[in-house]
């Protein structure tokens, strides 16, 4: 079996946002060689998501809309108050989004492709920027 | 490591539904001869959920009362406008409960089996029904 | 490829409680002797929860606040109704948070360390205490 390790570096302009990441998971599974195994991708972050969607701009304004909702910015979180917690970003309602969307996908490799579904897309989901993200992409196989 | 691919079809009649697929799991799992190793289900559609619970018509009940409450049908989505959107399914809440409840489950295969808890059931949620599913089943292992 | 089975066990006192079991799995990756391959954290069980977070005493404060709000104590579930359910435990709360926050992480293994993200830890919430619970960690590789 092989491990491949690489890298997906993002980087975003605003507090939220989306991106798809599916044409650079198939492009390295590809370049890979790999035919059959599993590839993953984790983000090494706790205020950002990675989960598979469908990507289609009205469906990705509703998603952002509604982890919005159900997290609230304005609630008392500890994590946002100087007497608990030294943190400089306000940032607990981003921990709580990306801990509902998920922070990593495996999706198996068959004949040396993601067996993604027609209308399935990995994304991506920056709750806590500007920033630069660094994605851990393996693939392990034959 | 061997891979071994197959592929679990559900069927449902109803919008919303609960399916067990342990015992199919199971089944595929000792068929292979894997002994040691990983069993992953993977739902390649992205308005249907595949997840670990326990299996009990009560407990199924509510978990399927729990998300359609936590997700409005009402909410003016754009994905369900034909303004934004030209999906004729007007299905967002049905993606946003696949993502809260999420699409893969990946069990340790131990001396042949899987390594579920007395409790546990692997379950498909279906949210946008009746549809015709297939879910795409991965043994690694030796 | 090998397969490494081990248990972490957990004990807790109190009805709910984030533990960070990062330094063990830490420590039985280094001891496993594997490099490269992943290793994966299993709750067995069906109200309680394992995933990654930041571990700060301020943010477990506010992750467990905000699922134990998300999913009300007092909603008539019928898995706590003696008219559709023989579960001592009134626990489908319990299971409803544990659905949310997950109940497995899985995390590239390279060059023999698991590769958590600098805030990343990995999480156990127990959701249905005081138990004691047995987690099935699992190394693969080489």
């Amino acid at each position: 079996m092989r491990s491949i390790n690489d890298t997906i570096a993002v980087e975003t302009q605003e507090k939220q946002r989306l991106l798809d990441l599916t044409s650079c998971v198939k492009q390295k599974v590809g370049a890979s060689g790999i035919q059959n195994g599993v590839v993953g991708l984790y983000s090494q972050h706790t205020t950002a998501a990675v989960f598979i969607s469908e990507c289609q701009a009205a469906l990705s304004h509703d998603i952002m809309e509604f982890f919005t909702d159900a997290v609230s910015d304005q609630y008392p979180y500890r994590h946002n108050s100087p007497e608990f917690s030294d943190c400089d970003r306000k940032n607990a309602a981003s921990h709580l989004r990306a801990l509902l969307l998920g922070q990593s996908v495996l999706i198996p490799v068959v004949e040396g492709k993601p067996v993604l579904g027609q209308f399935q897309s990995v994304m991506f989901a920056e709750f806590d920027g500007p920033r630069r993200r660094a994605l851990h992409l393996q693939i392990l196989g034959d």
